[in-house]
């Protein structure tokens, strides 16, 4: 039974604590942590843990009852927890983004190479999704020829309360469709372009500047548009269509009860995003749980991956500020991610 | 250019002479009757035909300006001006049904054998639809092997003006499967069933009962459940479904623009049924128009086949009231309908 | 932890069994039994279970290490192990069918009546699938009015090997149908007609004739046209479609990338049907285990259920014999049941 | 009847022949002209028009039996019988591109502004379409709120025989695409890049390089990316999908036949352009014909459109040459074309 110590209890904490308990094999809770005590005791109490909250992250991280590290905690906070993780030679899985600045992400991956070894998995939790997965094997088996376009669409009914500011366009929506896109096409990204589009009168997000066109390049040529738009009204939805030599491949619509009514033949398409992803979750959790308890090394999307989803990042929002087409260069991969 | 005398002014008319002026080629109307001159004068007017109403059937059949008549007029007055063109020898094209009684029916199938060559064609449009053509072409290519069941729908968003009674749903309704289905399966019909669903309490019009299920067994054994509902509220829609030995075709949707829009996915069904068939009642009547300017013999659907369809729905009157399962027996094919 | 004895470790004993071992939660498998104790062997070494093979029925539910009893021995093999669970006073959730006679199926209610406390669930596993649940909630919820008519589709590829015969085609295929219908449509039995409609050609086996058309009315006048096809070739397809006073409800297609390819657009169908009821399984067992580790009644589909399904698939039976309409009637539903 | 005389007797020659000819209703071919005197020879034989091939250009413009005259020469011969028809004061429909270079098409509206009124259609079918045109009224009466991004795909499954060459990409294909973009969003364009994507190994047309990916900006900042695809393989296909501000309106795919088969469900997709735009090309001269037989100008696209279409096609050139977005800049629409 692996012993998870979890950093950081707000709703993505509540989401994988929930899996672990309740949906998963081989794993338990033995040490949680947050900067507001009060959160942690909560988690704790809602899933029934029977433990204390710990008193920081180095005492969460030394105890003797921790096995492998959760890391939850705001986006701007991974670097300290993950760096002291790989001190202590524990496993740790993080949520994304890995780092929220390209050279927290260089140091976390230095530091990870000097190990010699995987320890660290980033919450990519897409290349888990069973959609992505049918979609990428489509594509590996030859069925459409190799991708040469791709047409990708990120939809959210909504910014949530206060949240969005225009830079989260692409730090926590567009980071996804980066990390997938070049694992389904194969390739590494040469260049990025972000534009603004018309705006949205309905957006009553002030600081927000959207819907967005994010356009990247793979060195192989391959062009991939993806429509970033936070104010759809319509619903939450994720497609990727991909454009190959001989075919299109693209994810389905989500599956739902088919109406004749009013007029009209229609599915619903869901509001909240909670569902979409709910699977990929699990498989992504159960995977790193099963190669951990083992002994191996986290098998999905690794440190390097959240490196290099860093400088895309960065290349993006330097595109919406220059309004230029970027370059985008990753250096080496070190060999323990090859 | 080949001379058309009309008998019969009402919605139906209008369509198809609107076709022969406007949308179709070869044909024009030089006579035109109506019980009520009043109709005739309208149509006439509405389309600058240019021409005067003519006094009686007799007169419109026998005129030396007319080569070939048009029978329009109310269901049960059909078989005065069929018998008639038939003894002037000039070619004739009825709305259907054929007639409203077997009896009838077999009256005019039997003089049309004395003259030794078919003259009537039977306005059962749906054989010439381009989407039942397809499916048509699918099952006789046999891409799906040799067809086995059948279900199909015919839905109305609410009964026309005080016009259904539930003899309507098997005679107006009904009539349309019974002429497409023995076509599409390639076969004849053995026995036939009608029943009464569960009553749709939101049903206005007192001496309907429906929604029905009308069963239909071929000799070959496949079976065909057709759904007749004239108030399904969300639209009108015809659907049809064939089932064969090693797959099913169907109908497709009809395309509308597609919508994402307050949580759904959808696309429009028409409220009125006007425009779903319109092609084909161009088609059928360019068919007619084509073979009668030869000198052929009309290609569509004969008086056998309206025969056929006067005896079915004849049955089917019988199961509803019987509620039995009853046989159908045709007699043997004259030879000028093989 | 809940400890459960199983009986019988065939197919569905794996799929079972695998669940609650990797996917479910709070219940543990403490004794097996098979007539063939090297199957049991196989399943205790498959899942690592750490346990000896039990030497009898009677050993396995006497135990004081089996809280509960799961019965997945052959159809009509059912009977005994469910009424000695009774008689321990332990909860026993038993594959479907409940019993393969009436007789004993009406043993079995009573045997639970005089317990005066439900303690079966039966293994109906359709009402806990996700497609299925939404379906219900829109019925349910007038969406689309009440509901008049239905019509399901339950294909297999191809039959079973050497498996199927003509009555499997009621008592394995239709009864899911029988299962589901009176619970979506909120109503019970009144009367079930069976008919076989033009046999396959591309039928190998010898003893089974098929495809049939299953016709269940209900009281309140509803029908339900299920058409039962062992011989489809094309896939695994379960369809339900429900029109209602004012709109149509159906289950949606399985979702599966969407590809564009050789003049086609397409979504694939699964050959196998392992995966379509997969969750449902899951969330079945859940449920059973859930409720029964806190002492209450089981929640699913009951013995009473499993009774009625008898009935109706021994009516259906002697439809295709004598190839009438067969009236149903299941006598007073007990207390417990209600 | 208004009377045409024809210019140019290749294969769009003979498409809108037929359809004046067996389609369409007040007009006829009194005067045709090729540079190729079969080619005349054998449109007027084919289509039974009793009538002799025009000796010149002028004569044929000229000739008391003419109306109004049909270019559909080559596309680089337009101006100079346009020009001519300006001054012989006939109006003139022609098929797109109303000239290859904005020089020539610079002339055309200047002469045609000289008239003071306008002359010219030209054959931008497009708008005709049913499925645009319901496209269109769905974004004019708000139902997606205003437009702000599109998405359209323009595939062809091969090239045709030795034709395309990189600049028939933006010429031909992507001429349609212009034509209809700034008519949907109701705006004009600002800038324009054209890309190519990763190339098609399975491209046998040497100078082809694509596929190209085409961005429109227009003046109001909405963006839209128009795929370009002349080797798809699988088939014919125009798609638009545009997203508004409250949802999302596309064009339906194309309907046919739906058939579960080989575990596919599927319909077909034409490798054939023909069908597409039929009913287009026959709204679209019906339109012309109803105008101009009234002494109307013509209500379909002006030289203006084509004027405005060259110079798009010119700026997107010279973005594949530079790399480049480049800024598109129209002048002042002319009084007559308001």
């Amino acid at each position: 039974m692996l012993r998870f110590g979890v950093i950081g209890c707000g709703y993505i904490c509540h989401v994988h604590v929930n899996d672990i308990v309740n949906n998963l094999h081989g794993a338990k809770i033995t040490a949680i942590y947050d900067v507001n005590k009060k959160s942690a005791e909560q988690v704790i109490s809602e899933f029934k843990l029977g433990i204390q909250p710990s008193n920081s992250i180095d005492e969460l991280i030394e105890s003797p009852e921790v096995d492998a590290v959760l890391v939850f905690s705001k986006n701007d906070t991974h670097t300290e927890p993950i760096l002291k993780s790989l001190a202590a030679d524990k496993p740790v899985f993080t949520e994304k983004p890995l780092a929220t600045t390209v050279e927290e992400a260089k140091q976390i991956v230095d530091a990870e190479v000097k190990k010699g070894k995987r320890l660290i998995q980033v919450g990519f939790m897409r290349r888990y999704d069973p959609y992505y997965q049918e979609l990428k094997q489509t594509i590996d088996k030859g069925e459409i020829g190799a991708p040469l376009l791709g047409y990708c669409r990120h939809f959210a009914p909504a910014p949530p309360n206060d949240y969005y500011k225009t830079s989260d366009v692409i730090n926590d929506t567009f980071v996804h469709e980066i990390s997938v896109i070049s694992w389904l096409f194969n390739d590494e990204y040469q260049s990025v372009q972000v534009q603004y589009a018309r705006p949205n009168s309905t957006n009553t997000a002030s600081e927000l500047q959207e819907p967005q066109v994010a356009t990247l390049k793979l060195k192989n040529g391959a062009i991939i548009n993806t429509y970033l738009n936070i104010n759809s009204h319509y619903g939450y939805e994720v497609k990727c269509q991909v454009i190959g030599e001989t075919g299109i491949a693209e994810l389905p619509d989500m599956p739902s009860t088919r109406i004749h009514k009013d007029e009209k033949i229609y599915n619903s398409v869901p509001i909240e995003s909670g569902g979409r992803f709910a699977k990929a979750f699990q498989l992504e959790f159960q995977d790193f749980i099963d190669h951990v308890s083992k002994g191996e090394e986290p098998a999905g999307p690794s440190a390097w991956t959240g490196y290099m989803a860093a400088i895309t990042c960065a290349k993006a929002t330097e595109s919406l500020q220059t309004n230029q087409v970027v370059d985008i260069t990753f250096g080496e991969q070190p060999d323990i991610y090859k």
